[in-house]
């Protein structure tokens, strides 16, 4: 077996074993994600041992596969098409990410293992499930930007398909100023806010991630195939499912789970009240993810997802990209400043100064008496207050009277 | 003394003392709320003890008045209209309401007392400041509704003079649907928010509060006079202010605390980045009173504030007015439904059938091993699948081959 050939991974030194590429390249399409029974398996004998046993079928005694990975496998144990997915993926100047490959985002994963719960998104109602933990076991990529280097600095942006138009300008405006801050947006590639995330991070020069549903040679939805090249071109476009693989329902909300993973925090920008989007945000929360929502009107159907998620206690609201870059910086780094205030010439005045300066009407003028009258301030104390006002020149006296300076 | 006569109070069948009316009447003019050492010494000597000391002034001896006391009353000590301002009152159908009386709202306003800071507005930043607790000395009040009816039922909804039509449509409409659960809605009397929402209310025959930061003789702003009759008429005017009194600016932060503590809880519909409705809910949250803000575009300056506010722990976004009634009722009541969410027919079906089902192409029948291939599930378990959603009347079977039923 040594005698195989090792293919490097393009930007990889550290070429990983031909046996152990087509391995999981046949094992991603074996079994349909999330697998976990399978996944297990893997991680327990080994991919290359995997591989064997599950082509092999079931059998018996001290070789026969588990009952639920026989169970997990055996509808496609018989298609292996790992040489010709390979070299599909080689022509497209794609690779295989593997855990034996140090770009393989372990770290970033490990937590999928721990908390899947019903079809593999973790932290989700649902009924019991024998899916259970659900780390992907390849990553099917396109791009010169690294898995490895998410997804501390990486940040999810989703949402809605059918968004408004306030929806697509900020998933737009606000991915561009995330990549303006050299933070990667990572979405879907769905239209709507998916769409407009990438977009606004590209148009400033910026790398984003694409993680898909189905197969890296399909192209879905067909709108996006130029924007998917660009994503491919600069940032990563990225999969567990194998080539030719469809766009079904069920695998956008597991492909979710890889959206959460990958990123320090998810942002959901508009989503209805029950959406893929609000499932990603709970799954990036189950996973000790920043969970953000970007609040909107109230009259908008598309952002009831959002205010019903932003009752949870582990939901943040988000109302700038300060917000964003807060919460998913290390514990006090990153604080977002105040917004801008506006400056009042009577900011920091002593309450009693305060009392006098309105005591005083806007086009006549009063005597010291009339004005502690009128403040309710101790007549000693008014002389005080007034020359601090005067000081700011907030007000001006004349003869024994005092009116507000103009202006 | 006790030879003076009693005035009932109009809507209270226990009277009381004309004194105690008389001294309470003066000694809201002779300070300027909130007055703290005053309040104090009322307290502690009674109300008609209290009036007498201070029109004697500071004196010395056992009879001394505090200096602090001496320093809040000393402008004004000479001004006493006690008898005019009743009979202005009167004549007005109005009343007094003073701690003495039962409807007096002892427990609402006891929370002022202790967490007063600056300006006698609790929990806020700013200097430390001599005039501390800060609970009204009598409260000037028109209209049929009895201030001891709150504050639980009663609902705070503020915000923005220079409000968009967006905050104006929610506090209108929201007001309106918290009148029609019967809630109470208290507002200032301002333009924007306020008026937006006392129309609401009044609208679909709801009683309202105002809580003015001027004399309850004064019509402020003008254009609010007829409003301002309505609620007088069905609901509550009520002010800490004597007759006379101008709505100065440090009024309106002043009157903001006896807003949040006649309310469980306050609404911000919008604020600008620093507003009086911002500083009313950080008082309600310091008397523990629930703290909402109503989420808007981000893009709305007008929402700037409310996003803030969003940020901090003790504040709740609320998306509708369910929520609010859920931050407002008791532990546990009032629990808000989740929103109308669309029912699908695929809804609760084991996630093994939802693969199979989407395995079926939209416009072509499949055989059951293909089926399996496709779904990536074991061939024994197709079967099982393929009769619950025969069940739901989601796929028929034709000669060995299923395919999704139309519609």
């Amino acid at each position: 077996m040594s005698t195989l050939p090792t293919t490097p991974n393009p930007v990889d030194a550290v070429p990983v074993d031909r046996e152990v590429l087509l391995a999981r390249a046949y094992l991603s399409r074996v079994a349909e994600p999330p697998a976990a029974a399978l996944a297990a398996f893997v991680d327990e004998v080994g991919p290359v041992a995997a591989a064997r046993r599950v082509r092999a079928g079931i059998g018996d005694g001290p070789g026969a596969l588990p009952p639920e990975v026989a169970r997990e496998t055996s509808a496609r144990r018989g298609t292996d098409r790992a040489e010709a997915d390979l070299a599909l993926l080689a022509a497209r100047g794609g690779r295989l990410i593997v855990p034996e490959d140090p770009e393989w985002p372990a770290v970033a994963l490990a937590g999928l293992g721990v908390v899947a719960g019903p079809d593999g998104a973790p932290g989700l109602e649902g009924p019991a499930t024998r899916d259970g933990p659900a780390a992907p076991l390849a990553l099917w990529a396109r791009g010169p930007l690294r898995l490895d280097e998410g997804p501390a600095g990486w940040v999810a942006v989703v949402g809605a398909r059918a968004a408004s138009e306030y929806g697509l300008w900020v998933a737009r405006d606000w991915s561009a100023e995330l990549a303006d801050r050299g933070v990667t947006v990572v979405s879907g590639a769905a239209l709507g806010v998916d769409g407009a995330a990438h977009r606004g991070a590209l148009a400033v020069g910026g790398d984003t991630v694409a993680v898909l549903a189905c197969g890296i040679d399909r192209v879905y939805p067909p709108k996006h195939a130029t924007l998917l090249e660009h994503v491919a071109q600069r940032g990563l476009v990225v999969t567990e499912y194998p080539p030719g693989a469809t766009p079904a329902r069920h695998r956008f909300l597991v492909r979710n789970r890889i959206i959460a993973a990958l990123t320090a925090g998810t942002v959901v920008v508009e989503a209805a009240a029950r959406s893929g989007a609000m499932r990603t945000a709970l799954v990036a929360g189950a996973l000790g993810r920043a969970v953000m929502v970007v609040p909107g009107p109230v009259t908008s159907l598309m952002s009831l997802g959002c205010h019903e998620l932003a009752r949870r206690p582990e939901v943040s609201v988000v109302g700038r990209v300060d917000h964003v870059v807060e919460e998913v910086s290390p514990v006090g780094d990153g604080l977002a400043a105040p917004p801008g205030t506006p400056t009042r010439p009577t900011d920091g005045l002593d309450p009693g100064a305060m009392r006098v300066r309105e005591a005083l009407p806007l086009h006549a003028a009063r005597t010291v008496v009339r004005l502690a009258h009128d403040a309710g301030v101790d007549l000693a104390e008014v002389d005080t207050h007034l020359r601090e006002l005067e000081a700011r020149g907030l007000v001006v006296e004349h003869g024994g009277r005092w009116r507000r300076r103009p202006g």
